[in-house]
C-alpha cells in the first residue's frame, strides 16, 4: 500500500453527513472511487467507533481500499485496520509502529516543516497537512485557520513522504492543493455532506488526477 | 496480582490535586500505602498521558504497586502498565485481553448487576462500582448521582470478582462501602486534594483494613 498513490482520502464524520449514517456515506464514496477511508468520528465513544469500524472494515475490504483509524492504535488493531492516523497530541509514531508492525501505514498530522520533518524521522508513511482552508468542520480539523496551499507546498518540499492536504478541501480548490505539492487531498464534508457522495468523490478524484 | 487484596485504589487527576503535579501526589500516596494506581487524567491529551504514564510506571514499580491505565489499551501497553480500566463506553474487555494478554489485570466500570455480570462473563478481573456517593469530581465519575453503598452490595453479591467502590469515597464513608461488600475503595480527591496525601492514603487504608 503506497500512500503516494492516494488521490482522495475520505475522513468520516457522522455529524457532517446530512443525517445519513456513515456506512451509507462510505459505501457511496467507495463506489465513487475514494482511495482510502479514515474512521474519525470525533465525539463518538470508543465502543461505538469499534462497532462502526468493524462495518467499515467490511466495506473497505470489499472495495480493496485501505482503512485507517484516527488517533487510537488500540482501535486500529481491534478492527484490523491497515493503519492509524496520529495527531500531534496523540501517542508517538514509534509506539504505533511497535504495536501495529512494519506493514501498518502510519500517518501524522503536521502543519509546519518542523513537525513534518520530525514525523518523517520517526517513521511516518504520510502526512496530513492542514488545515489548508478555513472549514466549517472546525471540530475535526487540527487548526482553526487555514494555512493555505503555499504552506502545504513548503511542507511537502521538506520531506520525501507524501503529503495529503486536509481542511476545507473540495472540488473547487483541490487543484491548488495538488499544484502546491500535495499528493492527494483528504475530504470530509465535501463528500460526506454532499447531495450525492458518490458523484462528489468521483469529481474530486478526477480533479486531483488532472492536477497531478 | 490479586485485585481482591486491594484496599486503597488511587485514581490520578491533576486537576483535583491542589496545584501539585501528579507524580508528587502519587509518590506521597505510595508512601502512604495505596495498593494500586490508576492513570486517569481526563481532559489531558494522549501524548501528555503517555509521558506521565512513564513517570508513574517508575514510581509504582519502585513501590511494588501495580499501575492501571484508564480507558486506553494502547496507552496501557505503551507505558508497560499492569492493566487497563474500561468504562462501559470503552472498547470491549475481550479486545483488551487479546491485546494485553492473560496476565493483564482488566477492570470494568459497572453500576448495575447486569453490567457487572456481563463484565465478569467477559473476563474482567475486578469491577469499579459507583459512583457510590455524589462527588465534586463529577467529570471523573461515570454517574452523576451516587448509587449508595446498598447498591454496591447488591452488585458485589451478584459476582465472584472483587468490587472496588468509587465516587465520593473518603475516610469518613469508606467503612460503609466495605461493609456493604466492596473489597476496597477507589479514591481521587480524598487523597489527591488532601493537605497531606500520604497521611490521607494511610488513614483510608486503615479504615478499609478495619472494616474488612
Amino acid at each position: 500500500m503506497d500512500p503516494a498513490t492516494w488521490r482522495t482520502y475520505l475522513v468520516t464524520q457522522s455529524s457532517h453527513s446530512a443525517g445519513r449514517d456513515t456506512p451509507t456515506v462510505v459505501s457511496a464514496a467507495l463506489a465513487g472511487g475514494v482511495d482510502v477511508v479514515q474512521l474519525r468520528e470525533k465525539g463518538t465513544d470508543a465502543r461505538r467507533r469499534y462497532r462502526l469500524g468493524g462495518r467499515l472494515r467490511e466495506l473497505t475490504e470489499s472495495a480493496g481500499v485501505p482503512l485507517v483509524v484516527n488517533d487510537r492504535i488500540d482501535l486500529a488493531a481491534a478492527v484490523d485496520a491497515d493503519g492509524v492516523h496520529l495527531g500531534q497530541s496523540d501517542l508517538p509514531i514509534e509506539v504505533a509502529r511497535d504495536r501495529l508492525g512494519p506493514d501498518a501505514v502510519i500517518g501524522r498530522s503536521a502543519s509546519t516543516v518542523e513537525e513534518a520533518e520530525a514525523a518523517e524521522v520517526a517513521g511516518a508513511d504520510y502526512l496530513g497537512v492542514g488545515a489548508v482552508y478555513g472549514t466549517e468542520s472546525k471540530d475535526v480539523a487540527d487548526a482553526k485557520d487555514g494555512i493555505g496551499p503555499e504552506r502545504v507546498g513548503t511542507v511537502a518540499n521538506a520531506v520525501d513522504i507524501p503529503v495529503i492536504g486536509i481542511g476545507g478541501v473540495d472540488a473547487e480548490n483541490a487543484t491548488s492543493v495538488v499544484d502546491a505539492g500535495a499528493a492527494g487531498v483528504a475530504v470530509i464534508s465535501a463528500i460526506t455532506a454532499a447531495d450525492d457522495p458518490q458523484a462528489a468523490a468521483g469529481t474530486i478524484g478526477e480533479v486531483v488526477a488532472d492536477a497531478r
